[in-house]
């Protein structure tokens, strides 16, 4: 393990102090912006992740704020996800893709007024591609990365906490909807939403000043709830197959290669054509893997004898099932149940291709 | 110092298992990649690049291709800096501009082939920027990430060490230009340029199964020469007065404001209006500091009395100057010579600011 060299360049958020303080001992890069990766260890993170509840810190999720009276239109471009019906308080996981149909970023989005779009950014700043297209194709809307750091409680606790420091009716928020619930004397954004499968709610902080009085106030709440600072877990976000940007997909895999084939509702956007013309011979497909598995930092060729029919992008050791949990992309040949070799920088492991994820 | 947690997403290079093998210690992620900090120490790494020769991993300098008929034109959209007098073997420095005149990146770029421009960036997916601008506008342009990852040579025998793999000719490079030198049978780019005031080469590999064959070509021609593996140096770079995108400057500053007043040549690109109209009231300066300088990992608020006047924007110990070397962004009404105060995370830190860099 190296050290992350910290820097100016490198942004700390409203919480690396806390979280620093809390313990965190590994960060990723995520959006240039600091985003911890571990505190105990990922089993551990893990265990406590699906027990209790935990605060993140994804201050990272950088929120591109497209606003006026052309932004609707813009939104419709970026997507093969029909946008229309999108109720006033409704999240949605919105594709967005080139020319070519490959996948820009993985974003959420939902509009906190009306004209006004926030897109919750994967790695990847897909906010100079929608300014770089606002600048050259004369849409009426400003766009610009809002002063606003998402902070996420996850865990199967986490309707206790949250109905603690923001009242009982954040509970009966729905799934992928948001409201404002009242803190401090104000008002703040909460989704029901988050990159686990624990459940669990944002919330998009949008003063500075609010950012350490709502973290101590999420540990203050659920001390008894054995409350701690975590983090997107690996072995958790694999076993639930939840895909990361950067890791199971680039600009060079469509909606249809990476699972996300229901979310292609109309081809009049700028990957349109190309969807509507696609051919996919490969997708992404849960792996089980043989121990010990290795840091996967970079992609696995996977083999059945001598035929290369695809390659591991993200993979972790699961206590929970005892096995390797993996996620490939997978020539569409090849089936669920088929007995393959993944090659990783500590040797060949056997696996097994399989139909579903593990949660 | 907490640990950089590892990713297919944080994406290798065609060197890091010879940089990792080769001792390095802590790392930084830059365009989604990963980029060396340090080896022995900021501050012996910094005496061995002034009296010898490092190789340098700077594969995250992606290099945007920007390639069709309309390069030239969309080129010239992107930036103030006259562009059609570049000789076929230069290299520019070309700071990017957005609508407001602020600075998107500061890459170099070249011309490898007529209709073909090399745009090698700073961090900041500036690609994505000028991908949105192609696709909105409708250039007959190609945009993409090429394959190719640069490796740099920097040091006071540079040019011995590259004169030796890459033949005497390499010699008579002149600065900011580049050419096209035999390595096993084959040719590569190399430009006499680099991240550093010790001299050197930037070497374009283009092909993957060349990048461990030069590396390890370099390290066998200059063991006489004491060459080492490293990586841009900190202290060496502030010293120097090398600006770093993402520290030093963003997208709210403007060339004039970072000292780079003498590339605003036009105003017939995005940019322009705005650089036409406007009028700076701060500038980059250097900023002696004294000591301990603790890791300028945010912007440091600087004061005179009660008035704050600007801030630090990077800093380290320099061994060589015996003092703390900064850079910041200062209010224009304060003159070089002026005694302030830093405020650092560790605490206030009495300072001077200077018209000059140290090197």
């Amino acid at each position: 393990m190296s050290a992350l060299a910290r820097s100016n360049r490198v942004r700390r958020t409203w919480w690396t102090s806390a979280v620093d303080a809390a313990g965190c001992s590994a960060y990723t890069v995520y959006n240039r912006m600091m985003l911890p990766a571990a505190f105990a260890g990922t089993d551990v993170d893990a265990a406590h992740l699906k027990r209790a509840v935990q605060v993140w810190d994804v201050a990272c999720e950088r929120q591109v704020e497209i606003t006026g009276p052309d932004a609707d239109t813009l939104m419709q471009m970026l997507t093969p996800r029909d946008l229309s019906a999108i109720k006033p308080d409704q999240c949605m996981y919105v594709p967005i893709c080139n020319r070519s149909g490959g996948m820009l970023n993985d974003p959420v989005a939902f509009k906190p007024r009306p004209d006004t779009w926030w897109v919750s950014l994967a790695d990847g700043e897909l906010r100079l591609w929608i300014e770089g297209m606002a600048e050259a194709g004369g849409y009426g809307v400003t766009v610009f990365e809002a002063d606003v750091q998402p902070l996420a409680i996850q865990g199967p606790k986490s309707d206790e906490l949250a109905a603690r420091v923001f009242g009982d009716a954040v509970r009966d928020l729905r799934f992928f909807r948001w409201g404002r619930f009242p803190f401090r004397g104000t008002e703040m954004i909460v989704s029901r939403s988050g990159y686990s499968k624990q459940g669990g709610f944002e919330i998009y902080v949008e003063r500075q000043e609010l950012a350490a009085p709502l973290w101590n106030a999420l540990f203050d709440a659920g001390a008894d709830l054995d409350v701690r600072a975590g983090c997107p877990n690996l072995v958790e976000r694999i076993e639930g197959g939840m895909l990361s940007y950067g890791n199971d997909m680039s600009d060079v895999d469509t909606p249809f290669e990476v699972g996300l084939d229901k979310y292609v509702q109309r081809f009049d956007c700028i990957g349109g054509a190309a969807l509507e013309a696609h051919v996919s011979d490969r997708r992404l497909m849960a792996v089980e893997m043989e121990g010990p598995v290795p840091v996967c930092d970079r992609a696995w060729p996977i083999t059945e004898g001598d035929t290369r029919l695809g390659v591991v992008t993200s993979a972790a050791w699961s206590q929970e099932f005892g096995c390797g949990v993996a996620i490939g992309m997978i020539d569409r040949r090849w089936d669920a149940g088929t007995e393959v070799v993944v090659h990783t920088q500590d040797g060949p492991k056997r696996a097994r291709l399989r139909e579903t994820f593990w949660r």
